[in-house]
């Protein structure tokens, strides 16, 4: 195994949901060494989603997804809501969570949010779409923004 | 530099005109080293498009395009016209050529051609389409078949 510090010339990072999940995000929950620094480590929840653009990018290329790893943080310390609010919106979930397979195993989960401006429950929806994956068996999460 | 066996998961190669000509190409002409050894020599003449699919194949993921190198062949040994003749067809060329620049320099060409079966002037049609690069100075090319 090499160590990389970059990738050949013409590839370029399209991950799969198995390979986010089953790879990346299982290294990094179990804090082994990942080949690539591909992804890199954010707080979601101090930063606003048009910023993570210049954090997140990969070489000079237009990206129009950007990959980061952040932890939940939760909304009050006892509980087990998620707070996921920033400075000047929040993200929503929308939809139902996908399960992610890999050889017909359940590895992970895949749940969509919706960036919205202002204060819940009211806010203005945005563009800005969130895929955040979590192993079955952890709380930690990747997430993927669109 | 790093020697490459391979790259990390979730990288898919999807290489912009320029980095196949300017890059992939303009190494493999001056016999230099590549990166990774991504691109397979092929004898285009030798082989039918269906045929290259499992000699080009990257890893286990799905293809619908496939690259590689092959030198041109001549139709007759003292001429300048290319012999784009298989066993059961020939590589037709279709359009203009497109000029490839990088950073404003021109670097190279590509021509489309497409396959038919049976012999020239006749022959049916295919779906099978070829990209095929050349150096503006040089006669080599790289081709990738769609």
């Amino acid at each position: 195994m090499n160590t990389f510090s970059h990738v050949p010339p013409g590839f370029r990072f399209h991950p799969t949901d198995e390979e986010l999940v089953d790879y990346y995000l299982r290294k990094k929950v179990a804090s082994k060494r990942i080949d690539l620094d591909v992804i890199k480590d954010v707080d979601l929840y101090k930063i606003e989603p048009w910023d993570l653009q210049e954090l997140c990018k990969l070489g000079t290329e237009e990206q129009n997804e950007w990959y980061f790893f952040s932890h939940k943080d939760k909304k009050y310390p006892t509980g087990t809501r998620t707070n996921r609010a920033t400075r000047v919106g929040f993200w929503k979930a929308t939809g139902r969570d996908k399960a992610i397979y890999s050889k017909n195993n359940l590895v992970g989960m895949r749940k969509t949010l919706v960036f919205y401006k202002g204060r819940a429950p009211n806010g203005q929806k945005s563009d800005w779409i969130m895929h955040e994956y979590r192993l079955e068996t952890d709380e930690n999460s990747i997430t993927q923004l669109l």
